[in-house]
This record gives structure tokens, C-alpha cells and sequence, in this order.
């Protein structure tokens, strides 16, 4: 059986293609979901694509995910720099979890330089844009041995 | 067509009239709808109310908002120290958003004197008491150019 | 008529028994309702039990709380570390809140040592793992003037 | 008797309309003066206005508005930032204060973040222009209770 | 054999019911002593109870604890905000010690927010009074398995 | 010939008497330079007494006193917190300085932490009201060698 | 009856005289002892004069004082910058405290700039040598309402 | 011409498979190069690889590389978090930067909490191991519009 | 027409000559003006030599400066530490500031760490004593591409 | 007559070879008085060896052994962190003092890297385990210029 | 003998001309070279010019100054922000330094906030560009004595 | 065969003798390897020894010193606190190592209160002159268990 992969987007990720399209481009959440599930095909693994703006619903779903799947992309959005209960939801589940940013948060304000994630996942990338997505879901393969990029 | 503006209140909010209301005064939640929506008749536009104690509701408002409104009027309590999601959601809508806060929080703790919100909006206000929402409603009408205070 | 007692759980805690049991034990959420209530029954109260990983949903619980109970035993998890707005929502409620925790989270990372509800709640305990939820009904019921350990 | 309001300008508010006039507008601090006396006619009340570049000289002018006005508003420029003294003064005197600036100085440098009035103020607003001087007149009649913007 | 306990009292908290009664009530340390020995004989435990004022006489007594009981209820009064000796001497006993504080220290002073008991201890408690005292004994004994509250 | 001693009082000190009395009592500003005037002629020097509310003006008159006076003592009320000009001209004086408080600063807020003037003053004293200048002046004779308090 | 002062020095003063005389001045401790009693003397009221390294000690001789003096001078030397337990012993004291040092602190070591009793004495004085003392003690009797310098 | 990528290592990583092979793997530096010159054939494009322990090397190493390649891929290894020198020759060249980490530094020392690098690369991504080299190759070709992963 | 320079001197540099010799020589103020004045004539263009201790006072100066002169060679004393209002200033006009210190402010006390005027000059000098006019002149002349030192 | 040295062991090291020998190893105290003897008569001093938990006390053998001792080493666990008193008490004596730790403090929680001790004494070693007395010793000797280890 | 100086430049500054010419100007390093020797010629000394990318390197190079030449002229580039092991080069040779820079670095990130060179200099100049070095040259010649701008 | 133990010493040691000789001693660096040869030859180790003023070039060196020798004595110079790289190189030999400082570092400027080796070596001794490299050889070999000082 492939393996599952769950993709978590955060908040105001489901604006994506409306906000700041320069910075986010112009692809739409609905879009997104798409192309991982078609990128998860290619790759041999099974997608499956949330967003929520809710830190609770977001938790709730990562233990879902912990369950379900078998490995995890997360985007947490502005969570990432605030949110010690998503921490505590990420460290709980057994899966290996990949954080992913699609632009540089690093290159903006100071607060986004506290990062309350990067710590206790597996490993994490940021700056590739929606094509970010794609390597996740190889690297992830990588790290649970299945596949290649 | 009349500019359309939204007032939206965040957490414990919905507890007004009821909570400390030495501080906070005697108008309840409901109550400060009323007003909001008679102010705006007063100063030529239309108000839309309303109250969450979500964050990620919070944030799904401001995004509807942006979409539906002219301009935005928000108090988002005590999220206003810790959000950085609901910044982003301020900064990913085209419309001006002015901040208001009933007391004045930089006359409480320490870690009050954090506002995430104030260099994102166009503008704010703090310790008029609830006058302040009529004050707001003017002060945006006038950002807008279609009214005085 | 006996004293109502709230016991909130907050985010993560749905999953207890399951989540790094050596560090929580292997009680499950709904195990430690039914301990709460006998507990309570034993010392002359009425337990009401819930857990929701959102914090506004645990600020709407606190409302409710000091508006149908006699006293409130919080365990608002990781929220806090993080959340005014529950602080807020502790401050706007009249009834005792003692404040528990089934580890010692100091002795953990560093943001773990903000912890904002310290000093708005009566009293608070930590480290006794499940049994701390008997001790601070105990504790809350003395505050009360009710009864003893 | 009308209620007396003073309005008093810090620190290079004399170069009001010739100091980067696409941040702070085209009007000068004369003709701001003018403004102001015209907007407090409107409002019911006589309006003093003046401006200072000194420290010493805004602490002896708050003094005297202290004396001989029912209340005050200032824009203390960026003595704001730096100013015990004028902190001093302003908490020294028994009528209501509001703080005020044209811009929104959260928006620049980390230093203009310290804020050493905003504590003692009765209420605050900022980033509305020039207009904000007409919302702070209104504002701070409401204080007082004796007219409405 | 019945589980002995040790409770001890640092510096300052030999004037116990003389120095301000209304936050620390108006039982004595004498009278203290009586309550801890009677609790611990309902609880099914021999009790002994110490005061002190000096930092290298609560070292000792905690190296003689660590030797002569089972369990140890520590008050170490402000040493706990200060005190890396005292944190030491509690590493270096093998028994489990439980911290206590009669009223709440986070609500005071910025450096009582530091802490450098808490951590190396099995549980702690503050807010709950004298009764803390009982609670205490109570909570060490369910560590110890042997009795409960 | 006495040795003359100028008394220098800051900013907001010439309100002494009607600024918050129940702090700095209720000697005016021209009263205190009579009462200095006396005590130092029942010491035995020569008291020179002035008072203003500019950084500038009283740098001047440390400057001044530098050449005409053996001694000064120094009130520079909030300047003590900010200015590093005044501190200049402090060590730019060959006499000795004595810095005077009449409350006690230590307990306000934390940015009164900041004192610019203590380690470049030969002594300085706080909280003993407008006695205080008496101490200050018979203290500041003792370091001259002259007179005994 | 004459008032009754306590004078008391803390650690490394009994060294007084013999450690650093170019900073504290030839004056041994029993020398000082001596002073000071014939200083209350000639004020008017009657001085104990005691010494001790110990921080358990001192806080124990606070607490005599506090029974059995009008008064309070109190050199708490290195634990003033590091000891809580002694600010809480004096704030537990009714007795007016006066704080003193010989020389002045604040030109030393920047860990010398935290004082943990500034705050809650009476007054302070730093930087007069030995004869800081006399001037306390009129200080005091000042305070007391007794005496004058 | 297929696109030119320069891989660059620095200090420590020439030890690569000797070093902590629990977590850096048991490739070493040669193998390494050998690898990225084949998945780069695999990709598209024509590999250079290259290792330095010196700071100056590596900032003249990335001089030619944006002289020379299309792309740089690179592992500053401890120099990340303390050079701002090599900050400035990323800056100073042309083409696009992918920054890499074999392991996950977030999760060590606070002081490699510090990145100088992150805000002026293109991307970058950490905790992949050895794979997270091939990762990074593709994503930087996709960066470069001229091939997928 | 030669070019027209303004040079301003602030706090306590009226004293120069007087205070601290062996560090900033034994020119006197009245001196230095006629010094600037030669050194233009020599470099061909037009020097205005001012000084004022006041903040305010240099404030307008500024001001005047920037609309009478081609350029500013300020040396705003202790003012560089604190005055955010001194920056705004210089912001505010048009010409090219050259910021001086005559010696060598790094090599003093922490709080002459902060500058607030370096990042909005020009350029800057410091450490060259009186000879750093001559140099801030010629430095200024080729920034205005007038003249060559 | 040979040199005489003491050596002077702080808070908890009279439990040495019972607390945490995997750290501290076997040696008890009373071992180790014996061994600092033999290697003294090895390398030609007379030592005398002491151990005190007082604060209080340690200060007072440090005086003791200014005044009857050649040299000091000095080992006062976790004091070092915390106390300035000690600090006062090491500068106060005239002797060389060699501080030192069996363990490498270095490694363990943050609070140990406040150091009071080591920029007032001569030298320093730590991590040698019990040996390090030993080469406290010979080291000491060789400030003194009395022998070599 | 006509005086001999260096010109030392670092990191990065090979670059000159290459990179950033908005900001750094269009002069290569080895035009730079040529620039210095003339300019030395012009004001009667004798320059000798190099750059290195190297730490190491410009230590050693810092070290052959202080044997070879009378002064030093030093661009450290970005080592300036972070290398003690510079500084300790700078303070091991007797003759005068002068620090440049051809940009303003206050202007830029915090971390240029920091320069660990600064306060060892003799003086420092920034933000003239590339004619800064010929002010440099003068003014490092009238602090010899020998020459002027 | 005797163990090979390698001494290296870091920037700027090179000029040992020459630099400083009130602080450092007038021992060469070529001296103090022929007297580090020596005592080695006396304490039964071949001692190899070597200085550099390179980063890079210093973490090659202990790469050899890992492969080729029993222990490292290390000098990092001020490296010691600014180098993650070398202390990574240091983490990645499997022998022990001992830092050594010639003089006391902790009494010099606070960025010298970083050290980023203390907590990753076996021991350290600093302030004992160039006799601590013949201490540090002796208790290194303690450490390697065979030989004494």
C-alpha cells in the first residue's frame, strides 16, 4: 500500500492566490490541494490536503494525521512563531513531520524569528515557493525510505 | 451606495457590560451593536457587528471583511498582544482597518506594551470607552473621505 | 446543596494515555472525567468534566464556568504559556480557579517558564500527575470552606 | 462658559507642511492653528494652540494648561520617546490629557516603540493626520462629558 | 513503620502569624509545627518540623533530611528565588521533596518570577494558605504510594 | 568667608507644594529656597537656590556654579533618568555634588532604574522629604571638611 | 524615653578599618560602634551598634530590631544587591529603615546596580564615608519626628 | 549548456563520515562530491564540488562561484551562525543560494539559534542528511526554472 | 557663490578649552569658531560657528541651517545618546550632515553606545580632536563635490 | 618555614563521595582534607584544609586565612554563582586565591554561568576532578614563586 | 624619511567596484591601491596597500604594520561586527589606527550595531566613500604630527 | 611508547613576548615551545607544538591533533569567544582536551565573558602565566591516567 501523507496548511493559507500574490504567487489553496495529491501520485504516496484558520481545529487535525498517516507536511503558518500547543501536538504524534514555509519569513520581522517548530520536526525547508510542496513530499519519502525526488 | 463598515470585537468582548465594568462600563455586547449601528446612520454609513472568542474565527471575519467592507474596525482584545496569524490576516486585506482598545492597555502589564496589531493598521485609538467606537467610525469615515466626525 | 466544581482540560489533553504515557500516565481523558466526579463525590461535590483543544472555545467554557459553577480547576496545557486572552477570561470571573498541571513544566524548555496565569488565579499545583486533579479539588473546596483532603 | 482645551506641539511640529509633507500633509502649524480654534468652535469649545521645540518649555506650557484649561491635548513629538520629564508633567496635572500623533510611529524605528506618556494619558490616538486633531477635540469633549463628535 | 516526613521552614517564616497576618494568616510557626505533626498523624505519617533563617542551616538540615526521612516538604521562603546552594542540596538528596509557598510569589515582584527550586523538585503548590502545609503532606504521601488525601 | 553652596532643583520642582503634596509635601518651590537659605546660614555657608525646568538652562547653571561655588546640590528630578548632558556637566565641575530625592524613586516605575548621575556624584541621599536638603547641605559641608552636621 | 536605634552592618564590614582604607576610611568596627553611640547621643537617642557576616543572622537581628527599636540603620553591604530574604525581613518590620553605604556602589561593577532594599526603606544615603552614619541617624530622628541634624 | 551548480562546504565538513557518524551519516566529503556530481547528471546540470575549513576561503570560493555557476548550494556548517563576512559575499553575487544543514540546528546550542544567512539566500532547507543535497539541487534548478525534482 | 557651512556645536562644548584639557585640548569655543572660519576660507567656503547647551535650541538650529546652508557639521555632544527629537531634525532638512565627535566616544561608558544620529548623517567622524573640523569640512566640500581636502 | 595554604570548600562538599559520585567521584571530604595534606608536604606548604554550607561562615575563614595563610584555593560551589559578599571578602584579603571546581560547571543550566569569583582571583582550573586540588596547589606555589608541580 | 603608512582592507573588498557600485562606487580595489600610494604622495607620506578575504590573514598583515609602518589605515569589512582576535591585533601594535568605512554600516542590520573595533582606534571615519581614505591618510598624518589635509 | 600530547595556541600567540609583556610575559612563542617540549620531556608525554593565527587553519590542526595525538592543550585566543567552528572541530576529536588562557579573560571586556569552549572540554586553567601550559600538561596526562604532577 503507498504510503499516506497528510499536508496541513495554517492560517490565512486559504487566501493563498488572493494575498500578495507577488510574494505567495497565484496559485489557490483549492489548486494546491490538487497539484500535491497529482505530486503525491507521481511520487507513489497517497495525499491527503487540509487547511484550517483555527489553532485548535489545527491540533486536532495533527492528531488525526498522527493516527492516519504516515508521514506529515506541515505549514503552520503564523502559528509557527506563537503556538507552544502546536508544538506540544507535533511532538506527541509518532509520524515524521515536515515544517515547510512557502517565502522566507527569516527576511521579515523580528518576531518571525522565533520559531517554536523547526526544533521538534524532522526536517524543514522554506523560500521554494508552492514548488516547496514537492520537495516536502519527496524529502518526507526520503525520510520514511520509499522514494526518491 | 453608503461605504460599508464591519466592527468586529475579539475574546471576552462578548462578556461586556458584565466584566469589570468599572473599567469597561455598563453596555453589553448586544447593546454596543445598537450603538454601532445607529452611530454609522449617524455618520452615513452601514455597520455590520460582530464578536468571537476564536482566534481562527477571528481571522475567517477579517478575511469576509476584506471582501464585503469598505473598512474595518477591530478589537481584538487581548489576541492584539499574542497574534501574529491575525496580523497577517490585517495585512492581507486591501481595506483600511483602524484599531481600538476600550481602556488603555499600556497602563497594565508588561507584556501588554506588545501590540503585534498597531504598525499594520491605519490607525488607532485606545481609552475613550466605548465612545471610542464612534470616534473610530468617524476617524475611518474620514480615512475613507466620505465623512466627518 | 453541594459546591459545583468545573474541571477544563485544555489543548493536547484529549490525547492523555496515549501521549508519552511515562510522562502522563495511561489515564485516558474520559477515565479522568469519571475519577473527577468520584473524587468529587468523596468530598462532597459535584465535578463537571470537559476538555477542547481551541482557546476560544476554552474561553467561552471559562464564562460558562463562573457563571454555573462554584469554583473552576484549570489545566489550560500549553495555552499558558502563551494565551492573555485566557488570562482575561480567568480575570473576568469571580469564582476561585485553581491552576493544575500533571508535569513539572519548568523543568522543561524555556518558554514553558512564561506562564501567564499564575498570578490571576488563587492557587495552583503542579507534578503530582493524575492524583494533582484529586489534590486540587481538595484545595479548592478548602478555599471554599467547604471541606478537607 | 465653554469648556478650554489647549493643544500643544512638540519638538519640529513648527515645520508642519514643509517636513516630508506625503507623511505628515501639506498643512502648516499656523494653519493648523487655525483648524484647530475653527473645529473646537464647531465642538463647543475654546481651543488654545501652541508649539515648542524645547522640553523645558513644553513642561512649563503643560503647567500652565494645567492652570488655565479643563483639558489637553498633546502631540509631543518625539520628546514622547525620551521624556521622563514631560511624563512628570503631565501626570502632575488634574486635567484629562490625550495623546495624539499624525503619523503612526509604531510603524518606525524599535526606539520610537518605548512610549513613556501613554501610560498617564486618558486616551491616546494616532495615524489619522491632521483630522486626528479634530477626532481628539471630539474625543476629549466626550471626557469631559460635555459634546460629541 | 509509619513514612517520616520533614517539613522545612526558611528564612523569615519563623515570624509566621506576626508579619502581615492578612496575606499569611495567623497561625504561628510554633502553632505550624503542632498542625504539620497532627495532619501527618491522620495522614499515617511522622512528621518532623524545622525553621530557619540561614541558607547554610537549610543546607544542612536538608542533607540530614535526605539522610533521616522518606519525603521533604520544603519552604524554602525567598532563598527559593536566590539560592543555587540550596538547589544543589536538593539534587543531592535522594528522597522526593515537595515545594510549597503559602501565598503566590508570581504575583509580587519580577525576581520572585525566578525560580531555581522548581524544576529540581518532584511537585510544588503555593496559594493554598497553611492548609497548603496539608495538601503538601497529602500530595508526598501519594508519591511516596502510600496514603491519600 | 562661608563657603557657598548652590541648591539646583529640575524639572517639574518649581510645582513643589502643589504637585501631589501627599508625596513632596507641601513647601512651595520659594519657601524650600528660604528654608535652604537658612539652614545654611545655621551651618555656617552660604546658599544660592535656583530652579528650572529646561536640560539646557540647567546646564548652564551647573556650569555657572563649577566657577562661583564651592559645593552644589543637585535635584535634577527626571533628567537623573535621561540625560547624559547633564551627567557631562556634572563631571565638567571641579566641585563636589551632592544628588538629592525627595521621595523615594526606587519604588516607581522601573525606567526610574536608570540613574544617569549616581556614579559620577561624590554622595547622594533620597526619601528623607525636604529635610532632606538640610542632610544634603550639612553632608555636603562635611565632605568639604567645614562644618558638621 | 530617648528613641532607640539600631545600627547594624552585614558581611565584610567588621573588616572595616582594615580592608581598602583609601575607600572606606581607617575607622575600625568597634571604633564605629563607638561613634555611633556617642553620636545618638548628642542627637538624642540611644544606638545599638552590631556587626555580623551572616545573611540568617542579620535577618534574625532585623527581626530584634523590629521588637525592640524605634528605628532602623541598616549597611546590609554585598546582600543588598543579592539577598531577598533580607528585603522581606524588612519589610516584615514596622520600624522606618534607613539604608546606607559607606562609598558609592553605583561607580562599581554593573551587578552592583541591582538593589533589592531601595525600595522598600524609608530613605537611603550613600557615598558621606563613616560619616554617613551621623547623618543617617539624624536622618532617622528626623523621620521619627524627633530630632533635627 | 546544462546549468552550472556550485556545491560548497565549509569548516568541519571535510570530516564528514568520520565525525558523529550517528548523525552526519557515514558518507564522507569525497563520496559526497561524487554523489552531487551524479544526481546533478541526473538532474540536468554539471556539478562542482568543493570543501574549506577558512572563513576567507569560502568567501572567495563564493566570489567564483558567482562568477562561474548558475547557482550555489551552501553548507556554511558553524560559520552560519557568526559570519558576517560570508553574509556579505552571498550578497555580493548574482545568482540564486540554496543554504543547506545535514542535521537539524534548531534543536541544538541557543547560540546556533543565530543565522546569519537564512534572510539573504534564495531558500534553504535542513535535516534531509546527505539526501537533503539532492533535494537541494533540485529545488535549486526549479529555483533556476530548468528542471523538477 | 562659496558654498555656505553651517557648524553646530551642542551641551557643554561652551566649556571646551576648560573642561578636561588632556582630553579635548586647550582651543576654546570662541577659538574653535575662528579656526572653522579660517579652515573654510582655506577650502573655499563660508562657515557659520554656533553653540547652544539647549536641546530646543539646537533643534531650531538645525532647522535655520537647513534653510540658510549648504551643509551641517554637527556635533550634538551628549545629545547623539538620547535626543530621538534631535534625529527627527536632521531628518527633516535637506542638506548633508556630517556628524563629529572630537574624541573618542566608543572607548566610554555603555549608554554612548547607542547613537541615534549616525544612521540618519551622511557620514561621521570621530577621535581627530579639533582637527576633525578641518577634516568634517573637506570630508563635507567633496560630498558636495565642491572642494577637495 | 614553608609556605602555608588553605584550602577552602564551600556549600555541599561536605557531602563529597555520597553525592553524585559519577560526577564527584569516591573522595569523601574528610579523604580529601587528608590528601590536600600529603600533597602539601609533597610539594612543600602546609596546608589547612576546611569546609563550611554557611555563606556567612566561608566569609569569615576567608578573612581568617588573609590573615594566617600564604595563599588560598578556594572552592565555593554554587556561592560562586551567587554571592557578592564572598566576592567583597576575596578582594578584601591581600593573599593569591585560586578558585576551583572538581566538575566543569560550564556544562550544566544557565545560572551557572554567572561567575562572581573569577575575574577577582589570581587563576582558576576546573574539571580536574579531585586531582584539581592538587594542581591548585603546585599552581598556587608557583604564583607565590615558592615551588614548581 | 617621509612616514610610511598601510592601508589595509578586508573581506569582501576585492570585490570593490564589482559589487553593490550603487552604494560602493565603480573604483576597483586595485584602483584603490593606486588612488592611496598618490594620495600618500600628494600629503607627503608613503602607502603601501593590500586586501585579503582572511581573518588570519589580516592579523598577520595587521601584525607586519606594527613592525613596518608609522600608521594604519583599516577597512576591516564585516570582521569588524565580529572578530575579537582583530582587535586583539589592533591593541598589540604601537602605532595609530584609523578605522574606515566607505558606506554608513549604522544603517544597515543590528548586528552591524555591534563593532568590536571602534573604541581600540585612534579614531574612525565613515560613510565619505571613496575619498574617505584620502581623509584618512590626512588625518592619520596630523595625528602624527606631520602633514595636513 | 609516552603519550603524544599537541599544545596549540591561536591568534596573535605568535607575537607572545613582544605584545604586552606586562601582561603576557616576555617568553617567546618559539620559548615557550622549546619549555612545553621540555616539561613534557620531564612529565614522561612528547609534546608537539604549534601556533596559528587562522580559524580554518587552527580547526585543521585539531582535525591532525584528533588523529595523531593522545590529548590538546589549546590556546584559542580570542577565538575562544567567537568561533562555533572551532568549537564544533573540538566536539568532533575523541581525545581530551584542556583549554588554557594565559592571563584572566573574565576580567577584561564582557564579550570575553562568552566562551563557547569551557562547556565542551574535559578541563580548563587560565590566569597561571606561561606556567599553566606546564599545570595543563600534568593534568592532562592525570586525565589520560598516567602521570602527575
Amino acid at each position: 500500500m503507498p504510503p499516506r501523507i497528510t499536508v496541513l496548511n495554517g492560517p490565512n493559507l486559504g487566501r493563498l492566490g488572493q494575498r500578495e500574490p507577488e510574494i505567495y504567487g497565484d496559485t489557490t489553496s483549492a489548486q494546491l490541494g490538487g497539484l500535491c495529491r497529482d505530486w503525491g501520485a507521481d511520487l507513489g504516496c497517497k495525499v491527503e490536503y487540509q487547511q484550517t484558520d483555527g489553532e485548535g481545529e489545527l491540533i486536532s487535525l495533527i492528531h488525526t494525521a498522527g493516527d492516519a498517516a504516515d508521514g506529515l507536511v506541515l505549514n503552520a503558518g503564523a502559528y509557527t512563531h506563537t503556538s507552544v500547543a502546536i508544538r506540544d501536538a507535533v511532538q506527541a504524534v509518532a509520524i515524521p513531520v515536515v515544517e515547510l514555509h512557502i517565502s522566507n519569513p527569516a527576511a521579515r520581522e523580528p518576531f518571525r524569528g522565533t520559531n517554536l517548530l523547526t526544533d521538534v520536526v524532522a526536517a524543514s525547508l522554506q523560500g521554494f515557493g508552492v514548488e516547496g510542496y514537492r520537495l516536502a513530499l519527496a524529502g518526507l519519502l526520503a525520510l520514511l525510505g520509499r522514494s526518491r525526488p
